[in-house]
């Protein structure tokens, strides 16, 4: 038997024991692997060592070995993540709904755990740590493939996490780590029906689109964010501006930061010179659509391509639409459906806006970059979907959950 | 274009307003549409002859072909389901949460329809009306896709709907019927990322596999069911043979039966021969486990592939088993997920068996026939989820449902 599928077995077995420990026994966990993770931070960091040195020898850019690298105070803050995860309210259990029949069936729906969770995701430690604490949390087994280059990090945590829960009710078996670096063990994985009941891809585009062309299991398409701000003629300049810099510049790395701002006309004539100036000061690069470089000229034309990228960077997309309609049919084209943003005073077009745009967040008067499950007040997430069915915007622990009907019944049988 | 991708995009592109349209508004097109299908009976019956001929010629089982029949009374019917229809609660415009964030941002998490939807079923001709009613009631354009034995049929079908839609403020272009009669039709549909928001597959085993196995678009998987029914030492033998012999033979055919009793040794000592009996009774064929071959010798054998089996039959595989374990343990091998069931007059197993058991609905002391979106009250289903993402059991109008969040700022930025 593959790796893939011995260690999704293991964990698959142990999913209806998980489904029944308490909010305590699962905390206590949590709690006891937040300590063993400061506990073994000299171990952690040596095992990253062999990463980083692998990865500047393969020559990783320098972003890449940044989000790969870690630290004491950085193990800390991993740390202090899990213990968020153990305030969060625990979703297991939930009575969503009960009712009677007039037959006298007793029907209660149950908030249960989705079972077994694959997580895929990039060279990130950090994030081996964050979904095996949520899924835990949420009563699932999880099964964590982390990109290879930090291979040697993402054992020896999962080494010390299983340290900690040999302490705990929550068995070993719970938290399994693919390690075969080879591609075939993420397709074996999206192949797994029957033991995984979802995965979930953690990164970049190109790897959420394998997941989403080549799963046969379910998933959860989390995290492209092609995002617009537009701004209409009865815009408030001063909102609109500070609302701009903030969703494109304040952390433009991110899936929920801006990458083109619309203005219609009036609104542009007015305003786009100044607007391009506050840009330049923060070190962001404009890109103009024709009629934007006709109000300036010096401006680098956005190509059709452009329209379409997701930056994550210093780089904004400017238009200048006629009117709402042409904002939309922008937006419809080339929004990922994440999160939309209309600057404007008029009540009704903001509303209208909001109606007619699909996705996961619609915004009035306020940056973007709001999308989040700290934001929203859900704590830690999981990640934000960008699909319709499940789970729609930040995902908290009850996105990692399903639902049961119990039915109790006196030997009701059907007429 | 083809014609998928063409009558896709005309669904598409409609979906905005269609998320924007009143109870009233949508109720009055479903009125329409069932007296326009009244109305057209023996234009739809001419069509439907059509597809009749055609599958005697090319040798259709009895079955299929009084699934694919119509007369009067079935499609008055059908246009009464309609009408059903038009009762159930408008899920759209929900609101499900309203929050206000401690820097003033006020968020609503609002039901919005998911969009596009695709159906892929059989020759089923009222399933082509069903479909269409459950999607646009719930805000939803439709793309269907049904067996090319019922074309004729359903061509008509959806001309007559269009003539009613085109009296109602529903555009004509949110029902589409993909005519290209050839499987090519149905792998596009499948693949149709972007404009598809979903694809639920209708009908048997084969077409849903080959639906999951090969659609990139998400998918809700229904129906497919192995259910079993579990008697214990501790159960009352006439409530346990009354809901066998229910869960068996009351409708075989359904995805909601029984295929597969358990039952406890000593219970099996004492009752399995008048269990026998009665099935025999009702004209179900068993077929036993080698311990049950000990005590009805004459019985025919269960093999390895039975145990896997949906009949949708008079036939069920019968098994002893030495305690509540081995009962779980089968049924975690052969269940789908579907519907379970414990008889037993002993609360503590009852409770342990419904929770260890990871199904839509779980049973005590009563038939899985009641796994159904009317039994339980929802009204008319769209199918029976048996995957634990986005919705699970019986689906009604919230399933064919997604979310968006409005939050509304006066200018706040991220920190």
């Amino acid at each position: 038997m593959s790796e893939v599928r011995e260690k999704a077995t293991l964990a698959k077995a142990i999913t209806p024991m998980l489904g029944t420990l308490s909010t305590a026994q699962k905390n206590e966990a949590l709690r006891l692997m937040a300590e063993a993770l400061v506990a073994e931070t000299d171990s952690i960091i040596q095992a990253n060592a062999v990463d980083l040195e692998r990865g500047k020898t393969n020559g990783l850019a320098a972003s890449m070995l940044d989000r790969l690298s870690l630290n004491p105070a950085r193990i800390a803050a991993i740390a202090e993540g899990l213990k968020e995860i153990i305030i969060l309210d625990d979703p297991i259990g939930d009575l969503l709904e009960e009712f009677a029949r007039p037959n006298g069936l007793l029907v209660r729906k149950v908030r249960v755990p989705l079972g077994l969770i694959g997580i895929i995701y990039e060279a990130r430690p950090n994030v081996t740590v964050d979904a095996a604490g949520l899924c835990l949390k949420s009563g699932n087994a999880v099964l964590l493939r982390g990109g290879s280059d930090a291979l040697s990090s993402n054992k020896r945590i999962v080494e010390v996490l299983h340290s900690a829960l040999a302490l705990s009710d929550i068995p070993v078996d719970a938290l399994q780590l693919v390690t075969n670096p080879d591609r075939a063990s993420v397709d074996e994985m999206l192949k797994l029906n029957g033991l995984l009941d979802v995965v979930i891809p953690r990164g970049g585009h190109s790897l959420i689109q394998n997941v989403v062309k080549n799963a046969t299991v379910p998933v959860i398409e989390t995290g492209a964010g092609i995002c617009h701000t537009y701004a209409d003629n009865d815009a408030d300049p001063v909102k609109a501006l500070r609302i701009a810099i903030n969703a494109k510049a304040q952390r433009p790395s991110v899936c929920n930061s801006m990458e083109t701002l619309l203005l219609q006309e009036d609104f542009a004539e007015r305003h786009l010179q100044a607007f391009a100036k506050a840009f330049a000061e923060v070190h962001v690069e404009l890109r103009g659509s024709a009629n934007v470089l006709k109000l300036i000229p010096e401006m680098k034309a956005a190509t059709s391509e452009d329209w379409a990228t997701e930056y994550n960077d210093y780089i904004l997309n400017v238009k200048i639409v006629a009117d709402l309609d042409e904002a939309l049919a922008h937006i419809r084209q080339y929004g990922t459906m994440h999160s939309e943003c209309i600057v404007t005073e008029n009540a009704a077009t903001a509303e209208k806006f909001m109606q007619q745009i699909d996705a996961a967040a619609v915004y009035h008067n306020a940056s973007t970059r709001f999308t989040d499950g700290y934001e929203f007040g859900f704590g830690a997430e999981i990640g934000i979907s960008t699909q319709k069915l499940h789970a729609r915007g930040p995902m908290g622990l009850p996105a990692l959950t399903s639902t049961k009907y119990y039915v109790h019944g006196n030997g009701q049988i059907r007429q």
